[in-house]
């Protein structure tokens, strides 16, 4: 079959598009006929040589979700029969022709949904539902901030929050232009974040009247901390999502005991199988449903063929992107 | 009524027993006769003017919880009649002759704890059960670090660790002597902090095989914060209880994104009248009954009269305290 495969090129990675045997699947495993790919920062790190796969992924082949049918059913598979139309998420070995992986793994697309769109979906829809609502217990009528609100998790977790009754949606990004976009997207109120992130802690200051907001949803790391704490409620709920540079910040014991807050770490890759099955069962359950009525949709910035993943890439670097970009694997389409 | 009464001395303070008018219990308030008062840390700071009462607390009267006989009920007042026994919590105003609380925040002191006994218990018995149970959720089997082991809030973590049943407790402390003593309150294994708290975290590493631990009580803060990260297992819980000083602390992201931990805030003093109502509830529910069974029991270091109180809070300061530091106001006893 035909894989994305990461290349050690002096340091750095390169991507090429090159012929590797196609898995089998065992015991309660299933094979994917992948038709679409999305692609997330994690692959970017893991082409640098900055986010090596964990134990049991595909060392060289990038790539966490996927959309596609039903290829083959390991002989203790009992959940999936031949050509059904399934989304999920792996710890590697997506952008190919074919990924295995645990049948719990997988979620059924909904009606309306093409494979290019679905491919854009479980990474960050899964990640953002997780984050909001299994670990910040986020509840109606509570308010969220997310930073870079244009980015895949961004839009999502905007969508889902307005989705779920929040009451105020709140967000942050680097240009007006993805701002002004998030409106789309359930967010009511955004800041554009220039040098001192300190002033974005005084807009939500302004937006709440003085009470700040009851979670965030923090994507961009070290450097937000200390206003993240000070934008946060009265039992408020800091979810560490992503870090873009820095692996350290000074954490105000006074903000965080005076308030009672909590900070809490969470990443989606690195996880047990039996805890993503967990994700996937909450994610088929209570956000697939979201896209069948119509709550919340896909945001696909753009697509691009299997032998153009190199542009890809360089197109998800440049932090230009809206959204999601997405790998087209042969003939996708309804 | 005589009370304690912090008395501005040139930027500090100081204390004297003098009479001050006796408070009268409206709608759903209860006056308690004070028979003994327990001293916590919070006196000492407020005494030194770096912890001011919250609002609705005496300003000037200190004094955090309390062991007496119920004197005088609101006329809204449905939980008590005159002359049972009560211990509870109040944010300030417990080191007098009475003092006023909602009818919630007090619980029915079981037999055979006497007044004095009974007095060093609610302030670390709440913090510690909350703590570890509400907020934390230790669980059967899991295993328990506590700082500051000897200290009125370990020795009460450390014995309701060993009553739920859990897997393992480790300890700290600044002395041989404390890790010592803290052995017969359901300690496993103690470690002697010196200058470097890297070295507990090593400890623990050997304890637990380098699995971690599930749960930090931390009473220390700042400096301990690293080396904390270090010590928790996977899916990891952070108390942050206290702080002996230093405001902030460098958080490293690798330890809390990559082992998905929680660092969570948590104060008693300044929580609602509904929450500590809650925490009063859970503890009469789930603490009380462990005093009644012999499962767990005060630890007191030292009495003292009402009218030395200068030299109780003096005890207190020395860091050289195992358990609590109570003060006995006029003819306590069964």
């Amino acid at each position: 079959m035909q894989a994305v495969r990461i290349v050690s090129h002096e340091g750095a990675g390169r991507l090429e598009v090159s012929e590797v045997a196609r898995p089998t699947a065992r015991a309660d495993r299933v094979r994917v006929r992948v038709r679409a790919a999305g692609l997330n920062r994690a692959d970017v790190l893991q082409k640098r040589g900055r986010y090596p796969a964990p134990p049991g992924a595909p060392a060289d082949i990038p790539g966490l979700e996927f959309a596609g049918e039903v290829d083959q059913v390991g002989e203790e598979g009992s959940m999936w029969r031949f050509g059904q139309r399934v989304f999920g998420i792996t710890a590697g070995g997506a952008q190919a022709e074919y990924v295995v992986v645990p049948e719990s793994h997988l979620a059924e697309i909904p009606q309306g949904l093409s494979f290019e769109e679905a491919a854009a979906v479980p990474e960050v829809f899964i990640t953002a539902h997780d984050a909001l609502f299994t670990q910040a217990g986020l509840r109606t009528g509570e308010s969220v901030l997310i930073h870079a609100v244009g980015s895949g998790v961004g839009t999502a977790a905007a969508q889902l929050a307005r989705a779920a009754g929040a009451g105020a949606v709140y967000g942050t990004a680097r240009t007006k232009e993805k701002v002004e976009r998030a409106k789309e997207f359930g967010m009511d109120k955004g800041f554009v974040v220039a040098d001192d992130p300190r002033a974005f802690a005084l807009a939500v200051n302004g937006w709440t009247k003085g009470e700040g907001v009851n979670v965030v949803l923090d994507l961009v790391g070290s450097s937000y901390l200390e206003a993240n704490l000070e934008a946060l409620a009265l039992h408020g709920r800091l979810l560490l999502v992503g870090t873009l540079g820095g692996s350290s910040a000074p954490l105000s014991f006074r903000h965080v005991m005076g308030k009672r807050l909590q900070v809490i770490g969470t990443v989606l890759r690195a996880r047990s199988v039996e805890e993503k099955s967990a994700a996937v069962r909450r994610f088929a359950a209570e956000v697939v449903p979201l896209f069948a009525r119509g709550l919340v949709r896909t945001v696909i910035d753009r697509t691009f063929d299997l032998k153009d993943v190199a542009a890809a890439y360089d197109h998800l670097e440049s932090n230009e992107t809206f959204g999601k970009v997405v790998l087209r694997v042969l003939g996708a389409g309804r």
